[in-house]
């Protein structure tokens, strides 16, 4: 079994993160922004030292192919070079430098290859500066309708289009990734599971389906010094109270369930007013739909008045469970098994690119431990020899795809 | 008994809502602005119409006195002629009106004074544009420092020391009110209780002692879809939890106990993130100290620790409960008994001027009902009937203040 090299790796991890560097060790690099089109390069040059043929297509997707020796369409590994806003230095990039790490170790190995090897980097997977996340890949998975996504604008009103343009990456569209024999896309786990279970490497069998609810209690402001509690409609009270009830019920539903208020508005917010309106997001994420229906059910269970409140819940958006090429996810546990890396299967909680692509392409997701669990922030952090070790898993995991579609081809 | 002119008050009344009336029926006039300047003209000029003294001290305050036989100090009736952004066209103005109406009925009834009778505007009773409120009767009871407050500064960085200078109403110290027989002051009740009991006066009693404590639940961020519910730190879901067990053991303290959870701020406030932070105030009143030190032990009990987060408790402020004079509350009940007028003695949840004044000079105020105990808002109403039965009370208890104090004063 070949290993990948986790010095050079390192370096590789170093450098790009030295693009769009925040004070506390972290990157800002928005989509198609200075910083991103800069990684965009630097990439670009580290493809072309190995001999690949680059090409972008009309959403400023890169592909980067080492060539095979048969005309089967390739296999892909890939992320995104984008970051939100003060991100971490791993999220994407290093399902872009793990998949450019295995192609140098084939190089270096001389390995020839039947099929061609793909690096991809989708544009805009974070949809910090242009909503939606993951907008190129829902594109080329018809997921997204590419004239809206052109018109999607940033904070200071640049729409996606006129980035594009200005990026120097606008390609064509007949390069856009149609057929490939398979996606694989390391990624961090940006969840406390791998680390906490000790494990080296995360079998990611799928997407997590998920809902959010946005629940409006509304009441009557009143002064808060002259306003019996009998004669009160006080949303704020009665939506703590739907809160701990409603915590309660998701509690039963499943232990893997996860749920979340992140977002609640309390209006107008004054020390001496009762409030008229209190305004809270649950979300809640599973891989079974049916649980996610009983979640669902426990939130239409709401009722509508209370306590001379009304209540209103509005869905703002689902997404069903995506399940990954079981086939894929057996040959990510028998790399595993080959180097002895623990690992486990489970389901990704965050989207990611993978997750559409899955939707004409064969695909599944490597996952490394994320050390306490954080993402999308300057204190997210991996090992490099975690790093590497996913690196290893994925090149074993691709050179076996190559044997195997091979011999496909061979029979046929 | 006299009776004051329902139609007159009511004149004055719509008069004065003309001064910075606001779309929807309400008035925006803040303190030391255009159109408070305009109303303390107006009222200049009533004044002096009734052949009264008009003095203005170094805080603006304006007395207008009606003189007396004697040489006693006068009796002092009042409020303020400030109020908040869009709000209601009888909170204050009317304290003031209800005194001019007893004037002009004392006047037009030939009535002949022994002890000098006082109408005082307060200066920036609202505190909506230069904090804090009830700034002016502060100064004068020494609550407040008057250096700091001439410092005092509104959003667009004006201080209160150059709206004064500029709004031409800045007279000198030696005009300040110092000594009174009494200070009575009539207001809208600006709660519900007076309306929903169907009684005409609230005899206020005292202004209710209150505490503010800010509760600060810290946890720890994470992805929302990642990280599994036992490993979370939630401060949200802790919130709502010690929120609930809050209401539930402040309920128990006391039925006349109110208690507000009016501001709430939750970070990051992104629904696909799990909280790190949720700040909340909690503020409760009432008249007995016991009671209050009840709420403060309930909230010191809450816990350091809980669910891997952490909490602490501030207290932002507290005043004492304030008792009027008790044999001023006599003349008043007396006064509704005379004209007929259902009445109920309670205290004043909400602030005001007279619970300043009340430091140094016997004080007691008249309470009208608030239509829907609406107030602070531009739906703020009261009945001009409900009004002049205001004014009657007011002007009774003036009358038969004067003449017990005459006759205190021939028997000295």
């Amino acid at each position: 079994m070949y290993k990948c090299n986790e010095s050079r790796l390192k370096d590789s991890i170093i450098m790009f993160s030295r693009i769009g560097a925040t004070a506390k060790g972290g990157v800002t690099r928005l989509s198609l922004s200075q910083e991103d089109v800069e990684a965009r390069d630097l990439f670009y040059e580290c493809c072309r030292e190995l001999g690949m043929t680059i090409q972008v297509d009309d959403m400023a997707n890169m592909y980067a192919t080492l060539p095979g020796k048969s005309n089967l369409p390739p296999i892909v590994m890939g992320s995104h070079l984008d970051s939100v806003v003060k991100g971490g230095r791993f999220d994407g990039v290093l399902g872009v430098l793990t998949a450019l790490e295995a192609v140098r170790t084939i190089v270096d190995n001389n390995i020839e290859l039947d099929i061609p090897l793909t690096i991809v980097n989708f544009t805009n997977e974070e949809g910090a500066r242009f909503e939606p996340s993951m907008m190129s890949s829902g594109v080329l998975s018809n997921k997204f309708d590419k004239t809206k996504m052109l018109q999607s604008t940033d904070k200071d009103g640049i729409t996606f289009e006129h980035a594009l343009k200005e990026s120097g990456y606008e390609g064509s569209e007949e390069n856009r990734l149609k057929e490939a024999l398979a996606y694989l896309e390391l990624h961090i786990e940006q969840g406390p599971v791998l680390e906490a279970e000790r494990l080296d490497i995360g079998v990611v069998e799928g997407v997590l389906g998920m809902v959010c609810y946005e629940i409006t209690v509304t009441g009557e402001s009143n002064h808060a010094g002259t306003t019996p509690m009998k004669m009160r409609n006080d949303p704020l009270f009665l939506a703590t109270k739907l809160i701990n009830n409603l915590i309660e019920a998701l509690g039963s539903v499943d232990e893997e369930l996860v749920y979340t208020i992140g977002r609640m508005n309390v209006t107008p917010n004054i020390h001496t007013v009762i409030p008229n309106k209190v305004v809270f997001t649950l979300e809640a994420r599973h891989k079974d739909p049916i649980k996610i229906n009983r979640v669902e059910e426990i939130l239409h269970s709401l009722p509508l008045q209370q306590e001379g409140c009304h209540i209103k819940k509005e869905k703002l958006w689902g997404r069903d469970t995506v399940v990954f090429e079981a086939s894929l996810c057996d040959q990510i546990e028998q790399a595993c098994k080959g180097y002895g890396y623990s690992y486990k299967r489970l389901y990704s909680g965050a989207g990611h690119d993978a997750q559409f692509i899955a939707s004409y392409i064969p695909s599944a997701m490597i996952f490394v431990p994320s050390i306490n669990g954080k993402s999308h922030c300057e204190e997210e952090e991996t090992t490099y020899e975690a790093c590497v070790k996913g690196a290893d898993v994925l090149l074993e995991t691709v050179l076996n795809l190559q044997a195997k579609f091979s011999i496909q081809e061979a029979l046929i």
